[in-house]
């Protein structure tokens, strides 16, 4: 075992001076294994809180980051970011949270709270945002530190056992339906049934949406009418896509590789939209035709705010959505994530004490 | 003097069976002078209106279309769809317009009016939608045929001389402010300021935006100035790009040429839009992270909606926003041309009797 005697939080000038020891699991080098790894952290600021984690969904850009996919992982890295705990210590001016509060805690551990994205609600985006596992430990550990305002209690209803998959994979493929209003009358296409996809899959049905999952994994087919597409095409047979010419109003697409986007884009009606959330690695390109004749949209958005995922833990405690998980212990995080990377995880792998 | 007797209307089944000789300028090969052309319109259909040709805009697409650029260019090619016109005679089931009445058409003649689309108001949108000049003749003629609903009256306030280059560039330009509903309170940076640029500047300001004009030409710098915008910067310059990230919500590109798209996008605020008007020939390429981190979005239109048009029209009555344009008589249409494809036309070449 590794330790690190050093504090990764540089909130010294607290009147608190207690450190936290935490013990968690970091990769040390690119595409290593992770190993325990103990760490402090500073004295816990008056904003924020400390929460004992219950479970941490793995999420394919904890991987994308072990590996140094992207070109600027920090190690020791402690991955983890679809975090459920229960609140351990509250900050001096925290009062809207109490310790034994069950949360979940995603992408983000804080943001300035003063900028236009902040005081407009898009916290996600401010330029501050502190990631919960670049540049500090995030959740394969037995504690992990937030701002208060980035954790959000479980409503009932909301399994904490499976809640963690929500506060990344989830809110990411949820946020576009809230964000675009997406009419329960739409017809909405999810490419690729994975971690996010397969959630996509449930929240459209439960928006009230036609949905039609697109895979090339034959053995998904028959698991994504289950999870309650209403129909399920191949994402590279070329010509079903152009026989699905102006189909859908919305196709979220989750996977982290190119398509023929092109062809994807033949499939909106007018006015329809391809919004891509997969870290796809080349550039997007089409001819801007395929836009421009029916007044079509391609976008993108990153996890989702506060308020979305707010919104989104109400609509799956009352839809009794549950992200389909499958459970290791932290001890076995290596299995895990080797699980995850052979492509047979159904859906999320989500590690627990 | 060629003349092509065959009717170019196919509705012989009407009870009318009077033909109407029109006097012409046609493309004969692909970027071929245009020459005097003589045609034949069949019998006024019902639903109908012939419009005595007042004046037409030179789009580009014009251009783009004469030297078959986009390869699907039906000769003898009569070009022209940003027309001013005097109603001349309307079908049978026309109540809405009479003779003598000044009206403006556009890039489309005609549409199904009973699919989703027109029953939406997405006219321009339909899959039956009639180019006015392709597979047609169109306005550089005395005469022009069209649907009545595709023909728009003048408002009071609107100049007849200059008001045909509304009837595509600038109901171009003017449908996105409409449809994305761009607040007052918004920054938009306008991409070229050429035939639809100018209008673009001129609307944006008008619309209550901060207006930044964007152009490669040093002799347009002032000139974007005088049109409205509030500051011009030089679009190829890289390094002000840079300098102006997350300065606009919108951005409008007329350009036809492809540019560093990626700069451009990172010149957006948080949920700001890349729309692209120009036909630029090579796909729109760009990495996916430009769009996610940001919540942006790229997208494009055609034309825009006859609700839009006629948003427009009363729009630039009440802000007396005109085009810019220059007036060669119809019998120079090749010099109007070349003056066009000089790059020298401040702002819309304009034919008229």
């Amino acid at each position: 075992m590794r330790t690190n005697r050093q504090a990764t939080d540089d909130s010294l000038s607290y009147t608190s001076r207690i450190t936290t020891t935490v013990h968690g699991y970091a990769a040390l080098n690119a595409g290593g294994h992770l190993e325990p790894y103990e760490y402090e952290l500073g004295p816990l600021g008056p904003d924020d809180v400390d929460l004992d984690v219950k479970s941490c969904g793995i999420c394919f850009s904890d991987v994308s980051m072990i590996d140094n996919a992207w070109g600027f992982t920090p190690y020791p890295l402690v991955p983890g970011h679809e975090i459920v705990g229960a609140v351990r210590a509250v900050g001096e001016r925290v009062s809207h949270l109490k310790a034994g509060d069950l949360v979940g805690l995603g992408w983000n551990a804080g943001s300035c709270l003063t900028c236009a994205q902040c005081m407009g609600g898009d916290h996600h985006m401010c330029a501050q945002a502190v990631s919960t596992f670049i540049g500090r430990p995030g959740g394969y550990a037995d504690i992990v530190r937030a701002q208060a305002h980035a954790v959000f209690k479980l409503p009932n209803g909301v399994d904490p056992r499976t809640a963690g998959p929500l506060m990344c994979g989830g809110i990411t493929v949820f946020s576009p339906f809230s964000q675009f209003a997406i009419s329960p009358t739409a017809s909405v296409g999810i490419i690729g049934i994975g971690g996010l996809g397969h959630l996509a899959v449930k929240f459209a049905r439960a928006w009230g949406c036609h949905v039609t999952a697109f895979t090339s994994t034959s053995a998904k087919r028959d698991e994504a009418l289950h999870l309650g597409a209403h129909d399920v095409m191949d994402s590279r047979d070329e010509k079903a896509l152009a026989n699905a010419a102006n189909r859908f109003d919305l196709l979220l697409s989750t996977v982290n590789a190119s398509l023929n986007w092109n062809a994807f884009i033949g499939t909106l009606k007018p006015r329809g939209r391809l919004h891509v959330l997969g870290a796809v690695p080349e550039p997007l390109a089409f001819p801007v035709s395929s836009l421009m004749l029916a007044h079509r949209s391609v976008s993108s958005s990153p996890s989702g705010s506060p308020s979305d995922i707010l919104k989104m833990l109400e609509f799956v405690g009352r839809h009794k959505i549950e992200p389909q998980t499958e459970h290791f212990k932290f001890g076995r995080v290596n299995d895990a994530i080797e699980h995850l990377r052979s492509g047979k995880a159904r859906y999320r792998v989500v590690l627990e004490h």
